[in-house]
Parts: C-alpha cells; sequence; structure tokens
C-alpha cells in the first residue's frame, strides 16, 4: 500500500484537530509539522515532537510530502508558503478564508499552471460540507441567491442578547471568557470573517469572482438590547447576515450587515455557534445546510475530507479532481450597497415637538419611503419620544437621504430588514 | 468536443425535469428515451417525439450511449433494465430508492464488474445533495445517527393535520388533490418510501449493509387529531421520522415510525413537502441538510449532477469516482425493534372505575416503565376518562407487554417520543 505523506503548517486548535483525525488512516502519514514554537506544550498523547520543525521549507520543499495542509491563517506567510508549495508539485488544504478572498486568483491560476488542486472546505462555514457539494453534485444548477450564518462568534454574542437581553459588550465578555471570541474580536465582530467567507462562496456560487472591496460590511457592534427587544416586539430576530444575490441582469450583490429575519425564517432559529448557508437555485429549488462553523473537530472533518479526496483520486490519475479546480475567469459586475433595495427598521429618539411625526413621514414621502409600522412609546422622563419604525422596500441612498435630513431626531439605530 | 449521450428510461415528473435541465449543457445529448406510451402528451416545448420508443433495448443496448438514466421507479423492469444497461458498458444514474434498497447489493457489485458506477443522489432526499457529501467530502467521519424526514407525502399530511386539527383523511385529500400524495397512497403512508430511503441512507452512513427486512416499519394512518393537539399540549409534533443508529457495540437500529420531537428540534419545524437529514458523526459533529425532498427541479438538480460528474470524470480517466464506487462488504447486526430503548406517548380512554390510574401504574411499574407524565382529563360523556401518559426510556418489549396487560383500558395511540 503506497503511504501518502502529509506536511502540516501550524499546529493550533485546528491543526491538532487534523493531527488527531488522521492518526485512523493507515495510508496517511503526517511528514512534518511547522511550528512557531517547538518547546510549546500540545494536547496530544504520545505526541512525537520530532515531527515539529520552525522551518516551513521542510515541509514545503520536502519532496516526500503529497499534500500540504495549511492551518496557520492570515495573508502571510501562508500565501507565500502555499505558493512555494504549488511550485514544488504539492497538492494544497487550507483553512484560510481570508488568504482565498483576498489572493485566491492568483493562487488558483498558479495551481493550474502546476495541474494542482487547492481545496478548502474548511475555511466556509467549518464543518458543514459545502464547496465540495457545490463544485460537484450542485454544479448543473445556477445559483442565484446565497443567505447566511457564516460567523459563530457573532451569532453566539447576539444569541446571548437576544435570550439574556444583556448588551452587545456584556455578551461579548461572555463569548471571551468561554473562547468564542478572541482578546481582539474585531475580525468577527466587525463582519471581517463573514466578509472573507461570503466573498469566495458568492465566487463559487455565480461562477464569476467577486471582488472583496465590493462587497458590503458592516458588524454587530452597535446593536443595542433596545433593538432586540424591540425587534423581536415585531416577530423578529437580529443576526449578522451575509448575502449573496445574483440579480437577473447579471450583477452581484454581496454583502454582510445585520438584518432583521422573521422568527419563522430558517436563519432565526440558528442559534450560539452554529452556522448555516441557504442557497437558492434552479432547478434544485432551496437547500439549507446546517452544523458546527469552527472548533477544533468539525473543522478537521473538513480538512481530512479534502485529504482523503486528493488521495483517493491520486490512486487514479494525476490529474485528480477535475470538478475542484477553479475555472473561473470572469469578474462579476457588482451592485454597490447605495443601489441596493431593502426594508429598513429604524429606532429613533425624538425631542417631544408637536410634528415630529408628521416631519418624518414627510421628509420619507418625499423620497417614496412608505412606512410599514410606527411605534411610538409613553414619554421618557428627559421628555423624548421613542419612536420605531420599519419601511416597506426602498433605496438604501434614498433612505440615507432621509436621515441625514432628520437633523431633529437622533437615530439610534438603522438596521435592514429582510 | 466530445459528445455524451444519454438514453433516458422514463419521461414522468422526474424524466421531464431531467430532459428539460439537460438541455443547456452543449456536450450533453439526449439519444433516445424508452416510454411506455410514445403518443403520450408531453410538457415539454418543441419536443423532437423521434427520440421516444417503447423499446429498452434502443437505449440499453445503444452502442452511442455513455450513461442510462433510469426514472421509472420500481424494481422490475428497473432492475433488469440497469443490469443489462451495465452489461453494456453503460454507467447508470437512478432515482430508484425501492430498487437500491432490494438489490443495492447485486447490482452495485454488479458495476464493479464491469467498472461501471451506479450513481443515485436523486434516490434519497429529491433534490437535496447527501450521497456524493456523504461519500467524499464526509468520508472521513465516522457517522453513527441519522434522524431524518424522508418523505414529502406524510409531513405535508402531519402538517396540515396540525395546523388545521383536521383528520388523516381528510389532509390525504387534501394531499392527493394537490398532486402530493397518489391514488394509491400506501407507499408513502405506510412508511415504505421513507423505509427504502433510511436503509440505503444507513448504509452509506455506517458503511455496513442494512438489510431491508431488519428495517421497522410504520405508517401514519393511525395519528389522530387528538394526538397532535396532545403533543402539541406537551411541548411537541409529531412526525414521521426516519431514524439510524449505530451503537457502540456496532449494531444498528433502523426504523420509521411516527414520533413526538420536542418543538425547539431541528425535525419539528421542517412544514409540509420539505425534507430534512441530520447526520451525527465524529469528528465532524452535527450536520443538518434540508430541501425539497421531491418535485420535478429538485430531483432532476440531482439527476443531472450526478450525469456531469460522470461525464467531467470520462473526460479525465476511466476509472472514474473512485468515492462513489460502493465498497460495502460486511452486514451490519441488527437491533429488533423490541430491544430498543424508547420514551412512549400513550393515549388511553378507560371506564372510569376508581383505581384505573393505580392499576396502569402498578402494570408499568412491574416492568420498571416510569412514568413522567399524565394527564387525566374530566369525564366524558360515556363515563369514560381520557388519559395521556408519557414514559421515560423503556424497552420496547416490556411496553408492549405492558399494553398486553391493560385489558379494561382501550389503548387509542401508542407514539414513540424523542
Amino acid at each position: 500500500m503506497r503511504k501518502f505523506k502529509i506536511g502540516l503548517i501550524g499546529l493550533g486548535t485546528v491543526g491538532t484537530g487534523v493531527y488527531k483525525a488522521l492518526q485512523k488512516f493507515n495510508d496517511i502519514e503526517i511528514e512534518k509539522i511547522v511550528v512557531k514554537n517547538i518547546n510549546k506544550k500540545r494536547d496530544i498523547e504520545n505526541f512525537d515532537t520530532s515531527l515539529l520543525t520552525t522551518n516551513a521549507d521542510d515541509v514545503i520543499k520536502n519532496p516526500d510530502i503529497d499534500i500540504v495542509v495549511e492551518v496557520i491563517g492570515g495573508v502571510s506567510p501562508a500565501g507565500e508558503y502555499i505558493a512555494q508549495a504549488i511550485e514544488n508539485g504539492k497538492h494544497i488544504v487550507t483553512a484560510n478564508k481570508e488568504l482565498l478572498a483576498k489572493k485566491g486568483e492568483e493562487l488558483f491560476n498558479l495551481a493550474e499552471k502546476h495541474n494542482k488542486v487547492i481545496l478548502y472546505e474548511a475555511a466556509i462555514a467549518g464543518g458543514i460540507p459545502l464547496i465540495m457539494p457545490m463544485k460537484t453534485i450542485m454544479a448543473g444548477n445556477d445559483i442565484t441567491k446565497i443567505r447566511a450564518i457564516l460567523n459563530g462568534t457573532t451569532n453566539y454574542i447576539l444569541t446571548k442578547m437576544d435570550n439574556d437581553g444583556i448588551s452587545y459588550e456584556q455578551a461579548l465578555k461572555e463569548a471571551q471568557e468561554l473562547g468564542y471570541a478572541e482578546t481582539n474580536p474585531t475580525g468577527d465582530v466587525e463582519g471581517y470573517d463573514a466578509m472573507y467567507k461570503i466573498t469566495t462562496l458568492s465566487t463559487i456560487a455565480f461562477k464569476k469572482r467577486i471582488k472583496l472591496e465590493n462587497v458590503y460590511r458592516e458588524g454587530i457592534t452597535k446593536v443595542r438590547p433596545e433593538d432586540m427587544r424591540k425587534a423581536n416586539e415585531l416577530g423578529y430576530k437580529i443576526k449578522l447576515v451575509a448575502l449573496g444575490n445574483l440579480n437577473e441582469d447579471g450583477r452581484a450583490d454581496v454583502r454582510v450587515h445585520p438584518m432583521l429575519v422573521k422568527k419563522g425564517d430558517s436563519l432565526a432559529h440558528i442559534d450560539y455557534v452554529t452556522n448555516t448557508v441557504c442557497l437558492e437555485g434552479f432547478p434544485m429549488g432551496k437547500i439549507a445546510f446546517t452544523g458546527a462553523g469552527a472548533g477544533e473537530f468539525p473543522t478537521a472533518s473538513s480538512v481530512v475530507g479534502d485529504i482523503i479526496n486528493i488521495i483517493e483520486e491520486l490512486k487514479h490519475t494525476d490529474d485528480i479532481l477535475p470538478m475542484m479546480r477553479c475555472n473561473h475567469v470572469e469578474y462579476a459586475d457588482m451592485i454597490d450597497i447605495k443601489d441596493t433595495y431593502n426594508r429598513y427598521y429604524l429606532s429613533i429618539t425624538a425631542s417631544n415637538k408637536v410634528g415630529v411625526i408628521g416631519m418624518i413621514g414627510n421628509v420619507c414621502a418625499k423620497r417614496n419611503i412608505s412606512l410599514s409600522t410606527i411605534l411610538q412609546k409613553g414619554l421618557s422622563q428627559d421628555n423624548t419620544a421613542d419612536i420605531t419604525i420599519v419601511t416597506e422596500v426602498c433605496k438604501e441612498a434614498d433612505i440615507q437621504e432621509a436621515i441625514k435630513e432628520l437633523t431633529e431626531c437622533k437615530i439610534d439605530s438603522l438596521i435592514r430588514v429582510e
């Protein structure tokens, strides 16, 4: 039996999961592991530290290694490592969503040039099988819509805020204590992580490259417990939703932002660190995939799945996995967020002058913004009114203009509504 | 560009969907279609009736055809057609769950002997990508649990009964009028369809063959509106659940029956004709797939997915899709339903003798059956009591024995509880 040899770059949470999950495969051997610190204590029984190296060349340029698995994350040096590994004849398995979103094109082109594959099932929605199904069994479909919860940290925070009525800051603190959020949470809470994922996911779904700089991004740091409460009263949950729409004119609308979703919606009951991806296409209709978006073992499941698919193919042919190759050539025309049409939830504090509701109504009407819900609660002690508005579908540019004109009101929140 | 030629056996709902969905592929051509009635009106624009034949040999033995797509269903003649097509060098795509469950082993063995593949994504959960993901990207997992809603007809009926408070018979009639149930609904409502599907699904998941005759099956025809109402009061929904469990001792427990599932459970909110499959395994954790389980286009999506995967491989090698082959050799040891442990919902009509609850309690206690809920509603006009019981986990054989002993009571319903 031929043994296939793996070089691992990174032995953090995901790397450790991959190491453990690969132990049961007799034809797979981990040859070398690149780490920063050889002496760090590892959570692996009977670990053979002679596998470790601090020199990436021991993996990248190792002639015995068939597949390089990159699980360090970040653009650099991960990108350089992967490029050199490809040039040295290795197939690549990576969990690096940021690198794919930022440098995907050049890396995939390089891989094609060298007849190598880059697989990345673990990069998007962790343990959920998504990339391989989309590129193989679903390949005959025209997918036109993606609605997803792709970041477990923010979904955990929003779920805690909703269930316990606590503030964003408190929920973040709890998430950090439980290891669901990092000490510097920016990448998650400001929506970067979800943005990287929806960028690559939309590229695969729409079969056209999506430029990261054209993807609109907004995080969850401004969502207040009051918004959670009001959303609930109106029959909604607030989720950080990653959206991809391919319009009939062929233009793509790709974005990440908080959103009010109806309680009966398939996104609404996805709680805590669970991820979900709902795809809509023809002829398949609507398909939803739900599971663990992160974590040592779910992520390892996807990395290992990629590895064994490469190996099973290598047993038969060198021209492996034709459907898993990247063959996008065109860039998608993109729709700017200002030109999109949405419904909006507005939470407004107004000084209780006579006619303030009328004024809001007039400013909106001038831009053809219809209001579907208006709630004004009794005056607060400081003689201001708490007004909640939900609009009908209108243009983003119009609502932004309207807000600028509402100078006598304080706009506490503006959140899009599905 | 090489053209790949398809022979279609069957041009009903699924076949028509496949025909339409294949039109956009320039390298795929439908060469011949076997039908019963050439003169039947087809729901296809500008249809070329010269494609039709009533002689299956025109497809099976046609040297120009690369792939035979079987969408007529049933064991015979579909099984003979597929066997002959394989012997004549064709790859097979089928949507035939009954055939796979009953004759899978011999057909897969035959296919291996001739180095051909049989793909069947459409056979289980229609448009939901499941078989290919399980056999490829999820292949490194040990899957130990399947919980699924696999039959749209029964799920539609149960949803209607639940939402509208109507009887099984009324809901069935509505389903038939809408085309969701057949004139003879037995295959769906008695659980056969779901049984075929869970049999094949468990075989793939557990990597051991499941014998159809060892799969327990119970349909939905005895579920009453009163059970729906009571289940709701207790915080449950009633669903026809297909279950597969691989126990730690390596024995499999595979079955289909109505079940009370908690309202928060991921199966509970799957309504009408939607299907869902929840898989649990290591290292992946829990993954749920949700989508259309039937219908012209969703099913066609899966058939077309199988076709284009075969074609993309044929462009590179004859030794195609190694991971999609069937390599099960062992049969699973199975657990008889009598030896399974479950919770039970019981609806009992008792003549209102003093001590009837005590008697029920004693009969259960004798067999170590603990009762977690007992509800007795006020006497009805005929002086009988309506008693609802939910047990703790106990052995199926014990509850069946207990029921036999409750001679003074009428057992209106016995439904397992998750």
